[in-house]
């Protein structure tokens, strides 16, 4: 198999090239039409690899693609996950070539959405055209859904699939949307964290104020808000709001041994990213507060003047976005709740309040030792000579969580990108190394399952 | 005199607007000739009146413009000051009538500038025309110091004033600059709070993070901002920085009398504003709080993402911009050097800080009792049929400090605006009827003097 990829490889990357050349921005609205494009490219692609029942489904967003190809007879039905969609590309001025005119430097694929998750999904395309090619016929059964709202938090594919069990049920749901550990050590993430996100408004007057003539005797609302947020963590770095831990679970030896065993060079890290000191929660290691362990970041705050110089107003309103990553049992609704309890109880005097949701993603925890799992670590051992670990991721993929609670399946998140690639950044690239051996890996899984 | 002014109304009008049709916006580079217009529109104008050594008096900014008539022998002499330069007249679109195309409606003239301050400047220009063609002559010596740079801090007046002693020497200085208390109720203000102004802006990392894979584990720079800007604070409205009191004064039983005879409208001014409830140190009215105890507002705040929606980032930067306004003996840059220690001291783990100064201003205070200011309360009671009160107004006119240090002479406040002029703001205008009894008030102050 690995010699037919090497045959392959230049048209394989040729036809990824025009893929990535689609700019299918879901956030930016100017972009539908490219989204469309890209959900027909991956319909087409899939129709050529044998794929039946292709579909675009339309939603109130943008579309889901859907295929599959059902004959395997008493075999295992995975269902394939991944997105055509990717990030905007700003500040565009940073990357050395553009983003949507893919090119190739170092064995690298450059362009937006080369690792995030056309590469990685493409990954999948060419496996089975491959297996197809090579035997007539699938190892497994096979399903794809792909969607394009992953990047804007994937409003319409959560419903989709609680309205489609039967079409979507499967014994294993794969996604390669994750990262190995470093080059050459793959990993299988089995934890995500749960998001909640919100921004929150204070408003004092009806119009910015001259300090001079008010000054210390009116409202100001960014204090208002600075205390307010202030109020949120307590000193030693933990979460102040009432009944925000319900729920997390115990740190046990055995859980910190396991994140232990997971290699991670904190200093290096350190200097990378400029950091004088990290911080958090006390007695917790960097990966457990990370990994673990649920955290409150204010995301950006804005209030008053913003430009150059001074203008000396009493600032009238103030806001901060606020997101949550969670874990175990927490839930979402319930913390947002008990965050909006904790700003009334704490709201200034002369001080009303808007609190916006925005996002809400419940925690995911996957069993490593799954057969489904320990398979998918069988071929990363096999094709790269090292058996892939079992990292508790801190980032959300919400749509996750919504696979293995609605479809009852174990999910497989197989990753093929490098932390390095630039994810969400300029200069977004794939490492071409991992493109070709993620084509063997994934081959070799579906045929031993 | 009133007959005279009333003659010339129309034509003394006709000029003030070809005045206020000059952009003279001193803070925007793009209006610098517009500023010279300006100048020279006045160095012309205080010619016509007759004033002698007309000289317009280039700076590294804005020129000064000087003219003095020093023929009263034996009488005292009268430094007037003003300025030719305008705010900037943003936001545009809420001007029902372009600012720089004056427009008279309800006997008031609509223009940025109007009442602050070249309306109330060319009451001076004009009363000294008429006093002059009435007589032939003045009633005192009279020097003009007119600049072009108040709205911007006034950089260059300062150092020409502490050069120039000896040319701008006077008995007192003469400033129309302020407000009445309300329609038909005079007011010379006698104290100023000083001014101090700065930029703080912390630095955890040298890049945004993303919130899910960093989260919990690094610090957060508006997390930490939040903390050093509510560190400014105590719980009962007070200062919390070390030595912020240091050189206020007491606030005495008399003092307390002095400003509660001032009047003032609580419940009208909570409505028009829309504040739900005043706010301030404890223990003083909304009077004292405004008039004669210092202050620290934060301005502005800034950081992280503050589109729309969400981005799950933790913020690397963070910046806000806080003033002060100071009474008594406080000083500015020990005040400033305070604040400063006070951040060092309170500096969250894995943080650095840069602090950047903008203005300066030391508060003034100014005797009620002394006659050159008895002696405009008369001219007012004389022309209004009340007598002036004495406010202590929480706003600052940095340069009148300079003015009452350098040249050791009672500075008379004699505003002629209405605190509903629309200051710095859109549809900024002046009373026609303060303008004309204000050249009436004038010729009487200076005839009795």
């Amino acid at each position: 198999m690995k010699d037919t990829i090497q045959l392959h490889k230049d048209s394989f990357l040729e036809e990824l090239q025009e893929f990535l050349k689609i700019p299918s921005i879901s956030a930016i609205a100017d972009h539908k039409e490219d989204v469309q494009k890209g959900a027909k490219w991956v319909a087409n692609s899939l129709e050529k690899t044998g794929m039946e029942h292709v579909e675009i489904i339309e939603t109130d967003g943008h579309p889901i693609v859907y295929a599959d190809w059902l004959h395997a007879d008493g075999k295992p039905t995975v269902l394939i996950y991944g997105h055509y969609d990717v990030q905007p590309a700003d500040p565009i001025n940073l990357w050395e070539t553009p983003p949507f005119d893919p090119v190739i430097r170092d064995n690298k694929l450059f362009a937006r959405g080369a690792t995030d998750d056309k590469g990685q999904l493409f990954i999948h395309i060419k496996a089975m055209e491959l297996l197809m090619k090579e035997n007539g016929k699938l190892p497994v059964n096979v399903k794809f859904c792909i969607e394009g709202e992953e990047e804007i938090a994937s409003p319409h594919l959560g419903p989709f699939i609680e309205n489609h069990t039967e079409k979507l049920a499967a014994d294993a749901v794969v996604i390669s949307d994750t990262s190995f550990i470093k080059e050459g050590l793959p990993a299988i993430c089995t934890s995500l964290r749960g998001a909640l996100a919100m921004e929150v408004t204070v408003k004092t007057a009806n119009t910015d104020l001259h300090s001079g003539v008010y000054g210390g005797g009116v409202p100001n609302a960014v204090h208002s808000l600075l205390s307010l947020l202030d109020s949120l963590h307590n000193k030693d770095g933990s979460i102040a709001v009432e009944g925000f831990y319900d729920g997390v679970p115990e740190v046990t030896d055995q859980l910190r041994e396991e994140i232990a065993q997971i290699p991670s060079d904190e200093v290096a890290m350190k200097k990378e990213l400029g950091l004088t000191a990290l911080f958090g929660e006390e007695g917790f290691t960097f990966k457990e507060q990370t990994g673990i362990r649920p955290t409150l970041e204010i995301n950006g705050i804005s209030g008053g003047y913003q430009g150059d110089g001074i203008k000396t107003v009493i600032p009238s309103e103030a806001s901060g976005k606020i997101s949550c990553r969670l874990v175990g049992e927490q839930d979402p609704q319930n913390i947002y709740e008990r965050i909006e309890k904790h700003f009334q109880d704490h709201l200034p005097m002369g001080t009303t309040l808007t609190v916006n949701q925005f996002i809400q993603a419940k925690p995911v925890s996957l069993d490593s030792q799954n057969p489904m799992i320990q398979k998918a670590a069988d071929a990363y051992e096999m094709v790269y000579g090292v058996r892939a670990l079992f990292p508790k991721e801190g980032g959300s993929i919400p749509i996750v969580e919504v696979f293995a609670r609605v479809l009852e399946a174990p999910v497989v998140l197989m990753g093929f990108g490098l932390p390095s690639e630039n994810l969400h950044a300029p200069n977004e690239h794939f490492h071409l190394e991992n493109f070709t051996k993620g084509i063997e890996t994934v081959c070799e899984y579906f045929t031993s399952l």
